[in-house]
């Protein structure tokens, strides 16, 4: 079995970017992305740490707006406001779910669609449903289309299974899936027989958020999986593959840590650019 | 083989709406829907007297605001804008296409969400996605629900085929059979066994838009098959189904004409009913 890593389509969106950055240096645009966090929660940093390198290691930058968790929503919408109307500002991001007092719904909607580089507006959705190439995307699934473009992966005619339905994976999987012309199957929790869904499969999209869900049994030969399933295990980080079961039988997989996960910052960074040229 | 009519669905609706329509006499208001027409195209023009007909079999109005084929964008925008702000308006519906000398994408996100009853815009393109039930959907994918509930047809864990990915029918159409549990393939003309995929299906949703394609070879013994296509062949109505050959096999059909076609209008009906009631 192929190893599919995540870490030479980083590289890989790190030259395609850099040469886009040059282009923009020229007009003194350095693509900057505001992250907008409240309060202090780990798994917030975590990821804005992993963000901060990303985007420095090719000369972007990242701004942080840090509010504390009694804001009010009044602020929280005046810093918001501030991202869209500061020129050197061209991707917001903002952690989520908000505290309970603040109506996320209400503000995710404020945010100036062309600067939404992680698809939380109604604009963005509706541009992911129709495919229309217009709007941001939802960066997971995003970092699986880069994978399937980098490792020259063919989808037309392709049965693609995505395990998984949710706004965030498993629905605009289906949607880019289907506009690379695969024939694309939506499972879920109430699928009467998801492994025979899945052995019929010959690209398995994992995205059901259960540790380990689909082992060897699940497989046919031949068929590339690609993880995006982010668990822990007794401490330990995990897919929704049980990736050592099925080694035998695909023919390409997506390890967890290391795969799909890896590239999904790089998108971000992707469509900061994006934002700054169309700024 | 059940054949699946669509007036018994209608009157259903009919009879639903009535009521919901009491209530709102008694503040005097009348489910209005606002028919934005550009030019005399014969298809138009049979449409809005099936529209009219249908609307005023229950007390619903239509106004139709008739403007010439060479009408400009501004004359059309505050067309568009004045139902927006009249309160007697309900529903609005821009025939389309519209002539080509008028930037379609920009006009028809001018219509308010709340009355754009078709689905055109941004904003109800993203709810239909989200299934989030806060916004207008395509009214044929839910003529083809309208359907499926009257007729008490459980989607739960069933195999669903829908042939066709048009931003109309089939990616809708798969949102909402998703939302119903059903497990859902989406195919086209990139499939590469189209007749093996359908004969796995439990239920075959049929929006291809090609005469007569689907034929009894397709179809497993019990399948339903909802025929959305409105084909015309030698001057006759027929659908993407070919309905006499899979007499045999299906357990339940809609015919073309007589189907969910008939369901349609019913469905815009209920959607103006709906924007009344939220006004």
């Amino acid at each position: 079995m192929e190893e599919l890593r995540g870490m030479p389509v980083v590289k890989h969106i790190a030259q395609e970017v850099t040469e886009r950055m040059e282009k923009l240096a020229q007009k003194n645009v350095v693509p900057t992305l505001a992250v907008i966090r409240v309060g202090e929660r780990e798994d917030d940093l975590s990821y804005e740490r992993g963000l901060l390198k990303r985007f420095d290691s090719v000369g972007a930058k990242v701004v942080s707006k840090v509010l504390p968790l009694d804001v009010t929503e009044e602020e929280l919408v005046d810093t918001l406001k501030a991202c869209n109307n500061d020129n050197d500002i061209h991707g917001i991001l903002l952690f989520r779910p908000l505290p309970k007092h603040l109506d996320e719904k209400k503000i995710i909607e404020l945010v100036d669609p062309r600067k939404d580089v992680d698809c939380m507006c109604l604009t963005n959705v509706a541009h992911t449903f129709s495919q229309s190439g217009l709007g941001h995307e939802p960066c997971t699934p995003k970092a699986v289309m880069e994978m399937i473009d980098y490792y020259n992966i063919d989808l037309t005619g392709k049965k693609v299974v995505v395990v998984g339905r949710s706004m965030v994976v498993g629905k605009p999987m289906a949607m880019m899936m289907l506009k690379a012309n695969a024939t694309v199957t939506i499972c879920h929790t109430k699928t009467a027989n998801l492994k025979e869904e899945c052995k019929k499969a010959d690209i398995i999209v994992a995205c059901a958020g259960v540790a380990k869900m689909l082992d060897g049994t699940y497989i046919s030969e031949g068929t590339i999986v690609f993880d995006v399933g982010i668990n822990v295990v007794d401490g330990k980080l995990c897919g929704d593959v049980d990736y050592e079961s099925i080694g035998e039988l695909a023919s390409k997989a997506t390890p967890v840590p290391g795969g799909v996960g890896t590239v999904t910052t790089s998108v971000l960074l992707k469509h900061t650019v994006w934002s700054a040229e169309r700024a």
